[in-house]
């Protein structure tokens, strides 16, 4: 028998065994007492179990309100709850509803958040993952050897399609791999979403005749359904590779019906997401997250970045980057997308931490308010992401390439 | 100009008028200073503004990590932000992702709550709301002057179609006005969903032929886009009225999706909801919830219920009721599904609390684990009811009615 694990970390004033029990029961037979239709048999066949408890520490205060199970000590543990994969079958929003349902309502916990979950090896043959991930991003840009550059137009609302068209101009002019739309930037009566990718595209398609070198534009197409089928069609046509989705607003139906399409390259945005992981014993880690929307499809998605202007610590954003890169059930990796307060100084940190290039790395100041203009911006970029893949430090780097020297003068002071 | 506005109760360490002015910010220009093409009549159009600022309490330290905007002590405030309606237009999405977006992230908050929308009158133009509500419920049903009383199958997983559909004839038989799946149970093996309708409609339509009652089944119909379609036709074709998702799971666009069929009746489960509200200074309030799910076209939504099995606070319960059932941009309200842990003894708090009989109430083990069975546990919470609306109390009721007085001795001890 196969089975889907998960793995949380709890906080309760019962023996923790006690508290994975209760867990395990309320989300497979939800009740196996006193119930008329209830056997052995059953429950042996449906019961979720626990695989493993380890531990931690205890605290004196339940970090969250509505735990009717005794006064503190509260115990910290990470459990590990496994269920027969056939109590759902391949079938994402109902794994969600099993995995991170109704057990965020249980009294016996005063904190419970799902860290990560191992997949059954069946899924491969049900989910296809991101049809494009870090490879297909890399063949849409052209890009090898080092990460995407990248950045995002800003004012993040406001700005014509002809406005973002001159924005995308001379960001095309200056080498950049990748350019997108904001969050808050879809289809508003002030730019329209057909009218942006026709301003656009003229730009991204004559630069791309001129030159041979395609920036890929994710053009926002967060709708309703039938919209976003249509703004998909009209990038499609556009000659464009890719297309950006807010994906906790649009939800793992609406994102997996777009990523099934397989055409375009799928930028996930994540806002919305401290929403999930910003109170430590409640919601949802990275690992967990991006599984959910790896089965989805989704090819590339933000996990912050060093020193970034946000609230998260450069431990997790490292975490983050690595589960988005590691092996799921075969599925191709997930392009992770380093953004947030970003310029070539973190290039040094990231590459130490990670040791990858696989990254799609978004700066926005870092690029636009750079001393020499744009193109002096990206090439930056280009080289604090060369001399950290050659070992360089940033001192050196900023002796040796001038661009750079002048970013570190404006960005390097905070 | 027309606005959306959202109020948020925030936490931080700066003047609470500041930090205020940072969310407005980060959720409308995102940056509108340094960047080319930020002009004053951009701000002036597309800027999100600070509506009104409450100060509320101070606390001495921070309610969630990663704020960096100085020590304590740390301020809490109501505050109002709204945005030019023109900003996003008609889009749910992009919507949710303007008052729910990157604001978690801010650095300058050390707590951030979305806890009430109010709707552009506009949207009524393009979202017809739910399509059913609490009067498509009721003409569903034939149930009139008192809620529609329900019950859930379980064990939540691993009955066969037959096993369920032997329930649902138990249930229809003791004149059970509604029952429903499990979001545990969706399409898995042991029960296909095609096979559980065909199984427990031949029940249903059989008992609406015989006795002219027909039995509302919401079958939990969530799935992968297309697959929901085929559960949702499924379901029409059987004669049934009505199909259940989770919301959460399935998500915003998914759920409107289907919600603007309009045929069935859309029970919305939100299960997983506890990641979102049981941290009191994260996440979302469940009066801008529902309005999220009103607009997406759900009819039904659960509330929890008065002395709850879960974490829940009664207050909480009885706030949700009202906002499910309180006007929205001239849309129909939602029914309320007020289940966990209920039995006819929370009638009369329900009823005084909230005054109104526009309720779905659910019982399990209150129904199926009555003394003399499930009849005389339907006929339990009728009584229950019909006394609640009366005026009686608890007791008198009890001495009235034998089996309301039976569930009494049997439920009414904890």
């Amino acid at each position: 028998m196969e089975h889907l694990k998960a793995t949380y970390l709890i906080e309760t004033p019962l023996p923790v065994d006690d508290a994975a029990a209760v867990l395990a029961g309320e989300q497979s037979s939800g009740t196996f007492v006193s119930v008329p239709g209830e056997t052995a048999e059953l429950k042996q066949r449906y019961a979720a179990r626990v695989e493993s408890v380890t531990p931690l520490e205890d605290v004196d205060s339940p970090s969250l309100p509505g735990c009717r199970a005794g006064d503190g000590p509260y115990h910290h543990a990470q459990v590990t709850i496994a269920w027969p994969a056939h109590n759902f079958g391949p079938n994402l929003p109902t794994l969600l509803s099993t995995v991170g349902g109704n057990l965020y309502e249980l009294t016996q916990l005063s904190g419970v958040k799902l860290l990560d979950l191992e997949l059954p090896e069946s899924f491969a043959d049900h989910f296809r993952g991101p049809a494009h991930g870090v490879g297909g991003s890399r063949r849409a840009t052209g890009v090898e050897g080092r990460p995407l550059i990248g950045t995002i137009i800003k004012p993040s609302v406001g700005l014509t399609p002809e406005d973002t068209a001159a924005m995308v101009k001379t960001l095309a002019e200056a080498g950049i791999d990748f350019v997108k739309d904001d969050e808050l930037m879809a289809n508003p009566p002030h730019s329209p979403f057909d009218k942006r990718v026709d301003a656009v595209m003229r730009v991204v398609n004559d630069h791309a005749d001129r030159t041979g070198k395609r920036v890929m534009v994710t053009f926002n197409i967060s709708d309703e359904r039938d919209a976003m089928h249509r703004h998909y069609d009209k990038v499609v046509e556009s000659g464009n590779t890719a297309a950006m989705m807010s994906l906790n607003s649009v939800g793992l139906v609406g994102a997996k019906d777009i990523c099934d399409r397989g055409e375009l390259v799928i930028h996930g945005h994540r806002n919305g997401w401290g929403m999930f992981n910003r109170c430590p014993t409640l919601g949802m880690g990275f690992a967990a997250y991006q599984k959910l929307w790896r089965l989805a499809g989704v090819d590339q998605l933000h996990v912050n970045g060093i020193a970034n202007k946000f609230w998260e610590p450069d431990d997790s954003v490292v975490a983050s980057i690595e589960s988005c890169l590691a092996p799921m059930a075969g599925m191709t990796p997930l392009l992770p997308v380093v953004s947030s307060g970003q310029w070539g100084g973190q290039a040094f940190e990231t590459y130490r931490r990670t040791q990858t290039v696989d990254l799609l790395y978004m700066a926005g100041g870092g690029i636009m308010a750079h001393p020499s203009g744009p193109a002096a911006g990206v090439r930056s970029l280009q080289q604090a992401w060369q001399a950290a893949i050659d070992g360089l430090t940033l001192e050196q780097a900023a002796a040796q390439h001038e661009e750079f020297r002048q970013s570190v003068e404006k960005f390097g002071r905070k």
